[in-house]
């Protein structure tokens, strides 16, 4: 239906994670109706973006410096290691500011359904870290679905005889939702997960 | 929270439409972790598109060749112009294969709070293709919403003295949907636009 550069793109566009079919079409066009100066902005910051960023040679996460910002830096404390999935949960959890450790960035989740298994994740480098007993504390911060879980269990198995404590992220009611929405499995993690307040 | 190239890049990619700043963050991450063949085809994709697909002289659109495949195509009928919106209205209608005539690209609708008016569409060219008396039928194919109503009114006011026919798309119930699902505004187009079968 659409000509050759035209068909081009909306099939690139159709590989993006999310992009559908209709949204990559209406992407498309407005890139050829966009200023030609907001498109060369747009591929230069792709461009740029693959060729200057790589991952942290400690944490694994994305970065334009290695070691990243958070292992470069003096300030945090360099003993307590939080493990995610992926660099955007860093994000996340820096924009709580609760957190002043360093992390490690397993670069996924054991999910076998995919093929990818426990050595297939950044797993054996986060052992080279707690190798020489500096380290006092791993937090577990995997996503809490299915796949996140296993990874913990996995994870807390590993570690158990290191002599570093292991904990997980609490989970629970969402802060700001209703009781009445929310879905039975973490309703129970709510109740399991009770504390005292006398 | 990101560093540099990362937040260029996320802030360009939520410049597009459809693309809210969590999806900007998912594609991005995703641009990081892909081959970089994939990421160059999609770069050359977008400055290919850009660079080639231009307007054509006669409909208004997009296309690489001037004039594009279908006003150059004799097997066309001349003598019935489709008006529409934007050149996506144009995939849409050649993919019913109802349609031989041609074809009129407005590049929008009439939309007072938008600020677009008559003179910002395309209608002094459509008006110019009117000229030579050659035009039997003009199909306002406007969208079937306030903007594309008001743009068809007054395309339809301008018609009027032209000896040209001019219809307008029917409106009602679309095909395939639940008759207890559809809008009232639509149920009511459906009773108003309603066809005698005996």
């Amino acid at each position: 239906m659409y000509d050759g550069a035209m068909a081009e793109l909306i099939e690139q566009l159709g590989r993006l994670p999310g992009i559908g079919p209709k949204s990559a079409q209406r992407i498309a066009f407005h890139i050829l109706d966009a200023d030609p100066d907001d498109v060369a902005r747009l591929v230069d910051a792709v461009r740029e973006a693959k060729a200057r960023i790589t991952f942290c040679s400690v944490c694994g996460r994305a970065t334009e410096t290695d070691p990243c910002r958070i292992c470069g830096d003096p300030r945090r404390d360099q003993t307590i290691i939080c493990v995610v999935e992926e660099s955007r949960d860093v994000i996340a959890i820096e924009r709580t500011r609760e957190f002043r450790g360093v992390y490690h960035v397993l670069g996924g989740a054991i999910s076998p359904i995919d093929g990818i298994g426990p050595n297939d994740l950044r797993i054996a480098e986060l052992m080279r870290r707690l190798a020489d007993n500096t380290v006092g504390e791993v937090i577990i911060a995997t996503d809490p679905n299915l796949e996140g879980e296993a990874t913990a269990t996995y994870l807390s198995r590993m570690l158990a005889d290191l002599g570093v404590t292991v904990s997980r992220l609490a989970s629970g009611l969402p802060v700001g939702g209703d009781l009445e929405f929310a879905d039975e499995v973490t309703l129970g993690r709510a109740f399991a997960g009770r504390r005292s307040v006398t």
